[in-house]
């Protein structure tokens, strides 16, 4: 009865997440949730500011775990982006201060009677989602890393560009962990109907590089600003709709594989129950090498 | 021929138009402009991360003045936030280096062939209003300052909140300086059909404290993260929204009042062709009297 | 958990409520009933032959009344709007059909464990919302009209166009019977902050006309092309909002007011639990005079 | 300078456009025209009555030729759908009548200073979009039809429907004339990264089945209503936005093909100048043979 989202954490990413949320009225309830009490009440009031201003409402309230009992979708947008810099960018950087606190926002959540499904936007990606599946003892189709719908959508963005169509019109996937080890798997992307591959071969055009520019996408945006939020808090909102709107939905998102034994990102059909069905890609020897790289460089940093 | 607006500031306040209007579709073409190109293209490379993942599709350029010729709205963000801080918090704490800051966009604006309405943002707002009126030469009437549109919307939150109805259902205005000489025109103000003073009174609600709740909202906001920016975005949008629909609403909203000889906010009719019509309010001499302060209050500081 | 609504009767109305609900993704499960099941299923499958061309998913299911169970909002559009027609247009016309057609649908809601919120458009409104709340023996506060609703918005356009403004920008309220004997309540209504009557007499604007125009809207869009849809269906669309988020909005439905033991249309305050709060209005002898008057027609026709 | 739009016919799909448009506020003015005066007034009035509930405002104007010169866009949804019925049904049985009205109204627009893009839904769509370009003399890549953007829809919802994925998870498209000759491309038909004839084999799916679904699924909505409007409106109002926003979108419309030396439809990429890239598939025998076959039927009755 009705929508209700929330929301853990609210740093660029998260308020970014509210912004979208609240601003196209898709919720009516939102949880917002941060151990920084004054920035979350701040976000918070200034959301508040903005209803008069705007057609639909949205009743939002803060730092309430207990108001996760009956929500729809909790995002946990957890995170230490500060800690990721420096000459090797890398989102390990990050892997101890955000896994402590994933760890206890994974307990409290435990302690509600949330049984709704776990979208979790925290880096390394897939090793968040994984620890929040452990600790909250969730099934693992109801608990799901944004995983690399964001590095999808970059190598859209980039092949877009390339050759002069719209993101959109771009099908294909990044597949692995959500990392430097991700890959664009080029063998399932097209554009106007032809294999990538083909056409960057008649046109002369570097796909090592678009793959580069991908892999780096989020580190240019990070070394502009200090983090990235539009990209991601959009990947983490449509995933999040596909949810609610049950829509069987087919994207690329961190869910667990059993013949990898990890949580790593691979096409499935998404819907209210979470991960409703997994694909199987006829992936060539190259690309599932990659793919085996990725998920043992995933278990290797889990432990 | 499609809509396209300009903003000029990417700091916290821009880039929160422009992820509402990005998200939400609202144009076809966005023009980004900062002087910090690292930020500014870093935020524009986030959002097109965000096209594959959107419904909607909006070209964004990058510092490129020239982009503004057929834009149908420029909205300047332009400000120096950090600055009105401190233990006596006033958006007068950054008139010189945001003045100089307009000034010289303002030149910028005049070279090139831009006709349509500029929507003002920057603080102080109603002398940032005045001084590009004055330095692009626009007409008045098509140069608007977003003004007591955001405390009017922290009126209706903080009086909705009082008697548990939806900020939307709250009418009336706040008035004069969108700064601490603003004020809420208690006369104005109705809800559930009633005047607020009497429900107030016979509720044992204290309007003074409501406005001072008002005045100082922003101030809050500002202590809990070191900037405002859903609230006011909100507002600067909803106004675009209603030049570009040449919607002739009703907004109070920062407009050159010959009576006053000052840019301060009245309600007014706005449609393409910015204000379409100043509205003549029937206000008590005690209100009156602080409209008439904080005039000479934005007057003196213009000089 | 996620949003549901049920229309019943696929008419012109109801249709236009669902394509304006699909198309807008603002609910997750739609359930379309009609005792044509040809028709509805014609429609769903157009819903459904729309779906790969818009934004967001809907889960549409047919003449299901189970699927109620757990509906939000069920919207009553049935109706036999053929009969209102000839010389002296008026909704009574079908009273008895329409009357028989919704005792029906009313226990068969009674039979599922539907508790949410009803909302009736079927005509003669008033009587029609009674019904309902009588045969279904929900709470009063449950059970709600659009009333008004709709012949409000006719005033605001009326009046918005005569003084230039956006219908938004109108103020006030029509009252009573959504049929021949309701009326404006022109003590309540104001365009650009002064009373429309003051405004009229300056302007020499006749309010008899525009009461007329109003009163007469319905059919004299009835008369070019045998209905009306478009405007009836975003009130109650806006109205099942309002619900849905909880949104605590001030609206004129039709409730039932104890004052005058039945149905009519007068503002209250709109949220999940239906009617949360009744206005009271300071009116005038004669405005009062007319409520009365339409509140015995209503209750005459009741019986 | 703004969004417009011009519709001309005013049926139930021209109708249904302008209901999506409105109030969704896609576009700042609107142009309603119709040879039913009545009816068009009719529903532009009703239009305006719904303003006072919706969040956008959209100017209206009606039948009003000359409004049309600087519109974006203008979609042709003039039609005889009355005559399409019968024991076999077909778009061609309109073609008489419609084919005098198409040439009526591209006299006018040719008379305008209307320099956008039109987008015909009238039937039989090839032909008329055809003779639209004809008439109006407009380049060919300005004058695009629907075509089978909506049987793809179709297509696409019953792919869908058999492998529980959301139509838009279903790639690929129909092709040729939108008609009895248009058939399912299967070769470029993909659904969980599968090509569509590999899995239906698997599981045994008759795509034939399929095919006739879709081939039929106008007539069969066509059939309880008597009219199809959802679906085809969708797929004009996307196809529009595609246009204004300069998205690139690529979209199987009808567009004219210089090898087949007629208009039919074919994927493109499509942008504010309308057509600005024709694919190339790598179509098997079977289906050129298909395509050829349906080109040559068009021709036949352009003539």
């Amino acid at each position: 009865m009705t929508r209700k989202i929330g929301i853990i954490g609210m740093g660029n990413v998260g308020a970014a997440c509210a912004h979208y949320i609240v601003s196209s009225g898709f919720v009516d309830d939102l949880v917002l949730i941060d151990k920084n009490e004054k920035k979350v009440k701040s976000d918070a009031l200034d959301f508040e500011d903005a209803m008069a201003n705007l057609p639909t409402h949205t009743n939002i309230s803060v730092n309430d775990y207990s108001e996760l009992d009956d929500a729809d979708i909790i995002i946990s947008a957890v995170g230490h982006i500060s800690l990721i810099g420096g000459d090797h960018p890398n989102r390990f950087g990050e892997l101890k201060p955000t896994g402590d606190d994933v760890t206890e926002v994974a307990k409290k959540i435990k302690q509600t009677k949330f049984h709704g499904i776990l979208v979790v936007i925290s880096n390394p990606n897939d090793v968040m989602t994984s620890m929040y599946q452990q600790v909250t003892g969730f099934p693992k189709e109801r608990v799901i890393g944004t995983g690399t719908l964001l590095d999808s959508a970059r190598m859209k963005r980039a092949v877009g560009k390339a050759f002069a169509v719209d993101p959109r019109s771009v099908s294909g996937y990044n597949l692995g962990e959500h990392g430097n080890s991700q890959f664009t798997a080029w063998s399932t992307v097209k554009v106007m109907d032809q294999p990538v591959a083909k056409l960057a071969k008649d046109s002369g055009l570097d796909l090592d590089q678009i793959n580069e520019d991908v892999r780096m996408g989020g580190f240019t945006v990070f070394d502009g600003k200090g983090y990235t939020n539009y990209g991601i808090s959009t990947a983490a909102v449509r995933l999040s709709l596909a949810i609610l709107n049950d829509a069987h939905i087919e994207l690329p998102v961190s869910n667990y594989r059993e013949e990898y034994g990890v949580y790593l990102s691979y096409p499935a059909i998404v819907g209210r129950d979470g991960i409703l069905k997994q694909l199987q890609l006829d992936l060539p020897q190259e690309e599932l090498d990659k793919l085996q790289y990725s998920a043992d460089y995933i278990k290797k940093n889990l432990k």
